[in-house]
């Protein structure tokens, strides 16, 4: 089964380690506690609607962009066809991804 | 603040109305009560990874499809561009959409 937490954590976390960030660097700016950001990140806690928005925050990254992420991945792992876009990736630039799922 | 489980609500509810059918029916099939089912869609509590995905499958949308169509809504309401692609909507057919952000 797809978990979504799970999506969203590993999203989050290769967005602060693309950034070159700690989690108590993250935590502090998004005013959460280290243990839950880690957990967040991990996949073992659902991140409220509330401190998801924190975490974007202090990640600078639109919570639509994240979410644009894990729906792609998402679709790969379920198998659909994901159309060839110019998404905003979560470094902040435009790159053209092609991605194609395994059937 | 933009907040997701708002947007999950009303994608999870117009998706459910777009077919037809009531809580109850959807509810049952999903596993969950219709309290639960209910509130969800009012955006009035999160749903668990667990939940979500056991609606999606009551409702057969893939999870991702879900997640791209609550990412789209939550790009517009925060003023960013949605780049044009053809998406499978949540009727499950191919429509070619075209949103603009307001800035």
């Amino acid at each position: 089964m797809i978990v979504l937490r799970r999506e969203i954590g590993d999203v989050l976390r290769d967005a602060r380690q693309h950034q070159g960030r700690t989690l108590r660097e993250v935590s502090s700016a998004a005013r959460v506690s280290l243990g839950y950001l880690s957990e967040v990140e991990r996949g073992q806690k659902e991140a409220s609607s509330e401190l998801l928005h924190s975490i974007c925050g202090a990640l600078d990254i639109p919570l639509s962009v994240v979410l644009r992420e894990v729906s792609d991945r998402v679709a790969v792992a379920e198998g659909i066809f994901v159309p060839d876009t110019v998404p905003v990736d979560l470094a902040g630039t435009v790159s053209r991804r092609d991605l194609t799922a395994v059937g």
